[in-house]
């Protein structure tokens, strides 16, 4: 188990404080557990300031004693009542501010409204993208606990191997692959930004289960409810079908995002030139990523290749598609950058980026996902494990 | 798998309107999964609009087939972008409100800013609460769901018994259950509704696991990481200390929250003595409650039990305690009503309330959770699984 080391926390919040300032934003109060976590590494129950210079507070409600372990910190300190606040910022030395920013993207409007009240005259901004904006480049330190988390995939997706048997429900291997997982250290969740995204960690589909969803996913499936309306279902594996697992190992607050396709007997032609279709994309991109490189372009060369085959209208979701071919990835999900089309933002080195071409038919869906790390001359993959179709 | 039925949905919605006629509410816009899920029996990406009289819309963005499906309410309409909101509102007769409610508990502050211009000049109000209001006491319908919950958690307890042994780790045997409630039709996931309060649906703590946390229960656990402080750890389970099971199966959107202890040799006195009062405490509360009855008085009953004996200090957690002894569930875990001091609302029929009286040492957790109805003479309790600490 990591604690985030001191040295990689001042380095974060000096970014952070950096873009403050060019947006002349006097402070931030950040809430939200992902942001939490990134910034003051722990999520005991918090309010983080970090003014646009000087050292941050964090100002805890419950438990103080373990954020005290957890954060390297120099000032972790108690704040039991929302009524003391302003009291202990200027007990530090910092007051009278004209901005402040906040988490709008996430934090509920009630407390927004609540906050507003408190911090007046000061004016409240959303600093939820500069907060993106800094994550969105990974750390030494960061791309480490990546690397460990590729092995721990590794593992995984070789038990798809041992255990896929003909029979068996998609519900039943989802719990052994989360079994595996929990016992090696997964925290059992996993983070997503947007609203409502919510999304169990192991997401196995097979054959026709490819229902579209709520979720911003090309592959949503049946699920066991309409009330979560995605994933796996209580239909049994059968032969000559592909199997979808789009996975994430979620260690030391950290995922990467992989799927392979798994298959008894023989996949139809269609499924298995969509497939090999969805490899020559990735290697397509491939040669196309490096430093500079807008994201856009990656999604456009995968549109461009999709739109040439006779694959084209299956590619990222049917019967609706979305709209991006891959995102950042980290301690959400869904974060920075995305691989869409217009989205200008270059690629930078530390960058990690999951790449998903898939391709989604009535009868099954096929494709590879893995997640890339920016390097100075292209991506490496950090989801290493065949990406032929896997035949068990 | 049920898809709730156009009965149910007229009902809740009737509810609904009626709280917002009371309260001078024009119309409502429901977006958060779990409300969606309760008033349109969907959650596919939508805006449930609800005026105070009249035929509710479902507006989706995606997927509109699904939402078909899924839902049986009459509207069930395509709303691809939201400037066509207001245009398609009108087309169905609506416009022209003084006052539109919204989530506020929920509702991202950004969003929240957005559709405070898309619906101008009508104000936006919270209408959370009359929500929660509504919901807070379940139907016939969900009652037969719950019962349903209530066997497979039978089963899933079971299961301690049988894989519980000395050396294996809690993150191992929370795996095992894990498992076991996927391949039952488990979604995996369980919705709580407040900020930054995410919890795995096992909560399977050993012996001196129990470490404060920032999640707002009473026992709270190492957890794997700083980033998911709670719950499950690496650690190997002993003789003689308790494993504390805390377990919800969500069923067709739905949970029950049950607790029971387990323990390989003995415990010692201070544990199996301050569980024998937490079962005692459970006794009382049954005797006290009935409808009508303020939810605060079965707090205070548990207050003067706990704080009469000699292991006052340690109830419902250590070193800080919660402030509450239950809590309302159903779809979310942190439902109304609370049962907490000065918490006025009186017990009705069809209210579930989750009571725990647990305490909390620094070499163990003890206690019993149980889920009850509120019926005509009191409270049924929903978990029937042996209360005593179970031997095995």
């Amino acid at each position: 188990m990591r604690y985030t080391p001191k040295s990689e926390l001042d380095q974060r919040i000096a970014k952070l404080q950096n873009a403050m300032r060019q947006h002349d934003i006097d402070g931030a109060v950040i809430v939200q557990n992902a942001d939490l976590f990134y910034f003051a590494g722990t999520i005991q129950r918090s309010h983080l300031f970090v003014p646009s210079e000087g050292k941050p507070l964090l100002l805890v409600k419950k438990s103080l004693e373990r954020a005290k372990e957890e954060s390297p910190m120099d000032n972790v300190i108690s704040l039991d009542s929302l009524k003391e606040f302003n009291a202990v910022l200027q007990k530090y030395g910092y007051g009278q501010f004209k901005t402040l920013g906040f988490e709008l993207d996430v934090l509920p409007a009630n407390l927004y409204v609540r906050y507003q009240k408190l911090v007046e005259p000061a004016r409240i901004v959303d600093i939820s993208q500069l907060i993106r904006a800094v994550r969105m480049v990974k750390s030494p330190y960061e791309i480490e606990i990546l690397r460990d988390i590729s092995k721990l995939h590794e593992e995984i997706f070789s038990l798809i191997r041992e255990n896929m048997r003909e029979g068996i429900s998609e519900l039943e291997l989802t719990g052994i692959i989360a079994a595996a997982s929990r016992k090696n250290g997964h925290s059992g969740l996993m983070r997503v930004r947007g609203m409502n995204q919510d999304l169990f960690f192991v997401h196995l589909l097979s054959g026709k289960n490819t229902f579209p969803s709520y979720f911003d996913g090309s592959v949503g499936g049946k699920g066991v409810s309409p009330a979560f309306a995605q994933g796996s279902s209580y239909k049994m594996i059968g032969r000559n079908e592909p199997v979808l697992l789009d996975y994430s190992f979620v260690l030391d607050g950290y995922m990467l995002d992989q799927t392979r396709i798994f298959c008894h007997g023989k996949l139809p032609d269609h499924l298995a030139g969509a497939h090999a279709l969805a490899i020559d994309i990735l290697k397509e991109i491939k040669k196309v990523a490096r430093p500079g490189v807008a994201c856009g372009k990656l999604y456009d060369v995968a549109m461009q290749m999709a739109g040439d085959s006779a694959y084209g209208k299956h590619f990222l979701g049917f019967p609706e598609p979305v709209a991006f071919v891959g995102h950042g990835i980290g301690i959400e999900l869904d974060e920075l950058p995305v691989i869409a089309h217009g989205f200008d933002i270059p690629l930078e080195e530390g960058m990690v980026i999951a790449i998903e071409p898939k391709f989604v038919f009535p009868d099954g869906a096929v494709g590879v996902e893995n997640t890339y790390l920016v390097v100075k001359d292209g991506l490496e993959n950090l989801t290493v494990f065949d990406e032929e179709i896997i035949y068990v």
